[in-house]
């Protein structure tokens, strides 16, 4: 840590902060520059320390140097990490595509999607039996029945389930339905759910909340790694920003900044990124291109007749047109799909 | 709901969108345009039925007239709904403020702020006991241990006790202590949970999420009024933007909106809204200039000791400063404080 | 557009909106919803109608209808635009690639440079010569010497130079020296300016203000299209968001939505969009899978050395890598390149 | 500076940053960390040399220490500058008001305006005679007539003028018309027009730009006040963020931050900052409480009829009840008004 001390600051001030970072068992460092006095604190990292620092008397800014995750990082662990549940895999040199309507509405609509995208290339299938929405007057899934359609449908097709869960109780109900569980976008920074998520030992797709940092993004995936459970994606499913011809923003360089800073797998949600069916193909090969890890997509056999999420699934038709663009950039790029 | 037809789109596609509205049980209106066609869309809102309609052939947009939320509106209570607990009172014409440290750290720490800050004129004390941090190697609050001592302070002064709730499995504990139920701004979209702090029957402080509009904002509240529950506070902390010179961005023309929308009242959060001390008292002062019913403000003893966010806690004696000038603007404003 | 009223309007207010539509050359149409009345206004698009309407008593909000650009858009014109300068072609199946340091910084830095990115295969020199610079202490470009020197490389190469203009007066100076004139993302909006490079004839690349949305970006287009000046391209280069590992962020869905809206091409800046040297090839790669129609690069012979933008540019070894994976998957899609 | 090393940096990586920074005049200072190694760069701040040593080979990142702009800030200039014309004075205690439409449309409108804007307490009137648009079919006001307009009403009321100019060109003529320059948000960053109006020696009134941060912002004015100029007032306008319920967010902790970070004075638009009649008061009731030095509003005799921005513009009636506030709270902070 920098502590960047305020021009004029007293010699007593600077005394201050040196006794605070040494209370902190920090080793301390002064360098005198032409207009300012920065103040060097060394040594391991202690949380709780910037802000001490920042509230003594003369600083004007303490500037962190080390990142605030560490299992999460490629510092700690160089190998890409490969997340599998039956046959799919993500990461590590795999592409997996997960894909799937945004809830299970019946039997009918799980099978028959599921079996589409799995020809199309798919080897995980998504689908919301508990559906956290806006508005309390939405449709809020199937619940249970929906996880049993879900094994259903799996049953059928031997794809991996991904579906979401809303709250640290329903975890053990979820266990025993699915293969992956998802944590929404608005769950990102529920620390009593990462935490359980961790503990049930099933791999994990965490979405990234709107408005997180990458930093903010590793340290939710950190809580689910402290548990010993290292099979997490990390899930781009964009940003809220001023832009309203899309519903969120798809930054798609979250895609190789992450393959830089950490070991875990990056998956594209180009669905909600764009919130828009005409926009998903495009994106989804794009992500491709940018070397994401995996894609899920939202799929319905009739998206008019969804219940939720319609305007931005694709149809099995269109879904096979995108696989097939995807498959052959991964193809030119010299990567395996 | 006004469905907006492409140009050049066919009789066909005019009659299928017509047809899907009747579906729903709705009336339609065509309106033929010099340029396009719209299509009203006429009867009770029915969730839903805008996205189906979106996925319609030749459909460009569904433009919503109706705001999603009906509890928290004006349009269906017209008088503001006043909160209380104890002797904290806010909306319907009372400021409240409440206000103390992020954490509770010790029993010397909260009692010592508890008095101080009822001696300026508060009514509320804050303090955490269950802590949502950001990284999991920050310190997470004393869980049930700083309950009973935020039960000592409001012994000891007679404070009502506001304190964040983080998991629906932690609210009967919580109600056992507290007298307020803080939604913070991570869960502000974790329905489980507020279904929880609804049917708890406390009071709830809902923060806005950072990334919240105001129909999201609104609808968040609406899940816990959907419970029976209409002790809800509306509480702005900030929103995140491109700034970097502030924590986040507080936008205070929040509080003249909700005050136009909803009979709930507005509290405004400015410690967390600008993250710096030097900023905290400014802030507070326009928010009951601005109009708000009551402040949620971070004071501690000594705040470059403080576990958590002492860079943005005001010294007590700095909080006895703020709350003059906060009283000299509302009485010149004919308000009650 | 439609009218909102509000709920409980008088018959008098809506009166006095039908009687404003029509003094506006509108025709109305009312319909009578369950909870609110809404009025169509009918009839060709005058600006300014908008606005009169909002300020309407009992007038709750006013919903445009129709896309507020006119020239830009492929309801006017169905065939893509093809921009071209010497060898440089862009849209219209053509893909383009402009390439160059962000300054032009001596003869043999340009001139090297050029040849390097011409191996590669751009046919576009970017190089600044007039510099917009944040900072007023920040080098501002070599001015008339530099277009001197962007001359001679085109001499020793025949690629089209791309140069940007900062003001209106300077436009004869820069269209004798250069193909391309470029307007950048903090004049999007000098109108002045804007109406400036349409008049010289010379074909524009325009780029998005970092808080443009889809419509002012294409209205600012609509300025230039005004002047008879169809050749003009499109440029994303990022938006100015929270994100805080990028520069700028880079929303490829700009690409596909672009190319459904307007007939003018679409160019995307990795090297702004990101503003690091590392995440540059991805993104240029992903943009060419999203469909753009061009992309313009900092390439710098020793980025080290650069008097701006060092930290952004590519080497030329690494512009060559980058290139060939362009192509790899440009003609994996069936695209020319 | 601070430059970051990349854990695991080599002796030679190290060496070469220690040679870079020598090079660019500065003095070096090693300190190694327990995980990484930071060096500090010494000496007289150099533009550049931050981004010359962020492409160094094995530095992760590099953080500035000292604020970018000179002459705007508190650490040259300790007392308050107070900018003045005619009867308006802004700053170092005084509070201005400048009031009037968003265009100049008829001499009567615009003399009316300006009484009723002076009865009510403004010292300033603003107007619009060359209008920026963001569409070319949007009314682009009355040029130079405009200007003849403002300056008739000024003989009749004495208020100071404040007039936006759009072009280098055409400060000369505004220079003879008008009192205050205003530089509009879409040109904070026009630095030709930046380097006219400092030059012409008039006081200019600088709108932020939607998507600036402070540091822009401040370099801006930066731009003016190196002419030798220092009539420069900063104007808070609100800025782009994801909010759709107004038409820009309004952060009013601009207002205490720049008291503290510069001798300029502060001005707030809450007509622009909210784009809603029914929040501006409000606002500028809460931006005096925040302790700005000036109000810009939009005032308008009959908003339903304005040519344009007439849906955030107050009533000659609504401005006065604004006025009555804003000097109540003013006084009752101890401020002149």
């Amino acid at each position: 840590m920098i502590v960047v001390m305020k021009p004029g600051s007293s010699q007593r001030q600077v005394d201050h902060v040196i006794e605070l970072i040494e209370q902190l068992g920090l080793r301390s460092h002064v360098i005198v520059g032409t207009e300012r006095t920065v103040i060097a604190a060394l040594g391991e990292k202690r949380d709780g320390a910037k802000q001490a620092l920042e509230t003594g008397d003369g600083v004007e800014k303490v500037v962190p140097i080390l990142a605030p995750y560490k299992m999460a990082s490629t510092e700690v662990k160089k190998e890409p990490t490969c997340v599998s549940a039956l046959n799919l895999k993500v990461g590590a040199g795999h592409i997996g595509v997960i894909a799937g309507p945004c809830s299970v509405e019946s039997r009918d609509q799980i099978v028959q999607v599921a079996q589409a995208v799995k020809e199309a290339g798919a080897t995980g299938l998504r689908g919301g039996a508990f559906k956290p929405r806006t508005s309390p007057y939405s449709f809020q899934g199937m619940k249970e029945k929906g996880l049993e359609l879900l094994a259903a449908a799996r049953a059928a097709t031997g794809l991996a389930i991904v579906s979401e869960v809303m709250a640290p109780e329903h975890v053990p109900l979820l266990t025993r339905y699915v293969d992956v569980l998802q944590v929404g976008a608005r769950n990102m920074q529920n620390y009593p759910l990462l935490e359980a998520v961790g503990e049930s030992g099933k791999p994990v797709l965490l979405k990234r909340g709107p408005a997180a940092t990458m930093d903010e993004f590793l340290l939710a995936a950190e809580y689910i790694l402290k548990t010993g459970n290292t099979q997490v994606m990390m899930c781009e499913r964009g940003i809220r920003t001023f832009e309203e011809h899309t519903r969120f923003t798809l930054p798609l360089a979250t895609v190789p900044y992450l393959k830089q800073t950490t070991h875990l797998p990056v998956v594209v949600d180009p669905s909600h990124g764009t919130g828009k069916a005409s926009l998903v193909a495009p994106m989804a090969v794009a992500a491709i291109a940018a070397g994401t890890d995996g894609l899920i997509v939202e799929v319905h056999p009739d998206p008019e007749k969804a219940l939720s999420d319609g305007y931005q699934s694709l149809t099995p038709a269109a879904f096979l047109a995108m696989m097939a663009d995807c498959r052959k950039v991964a193809q030119a790029l010299g990567r395996r799909m």
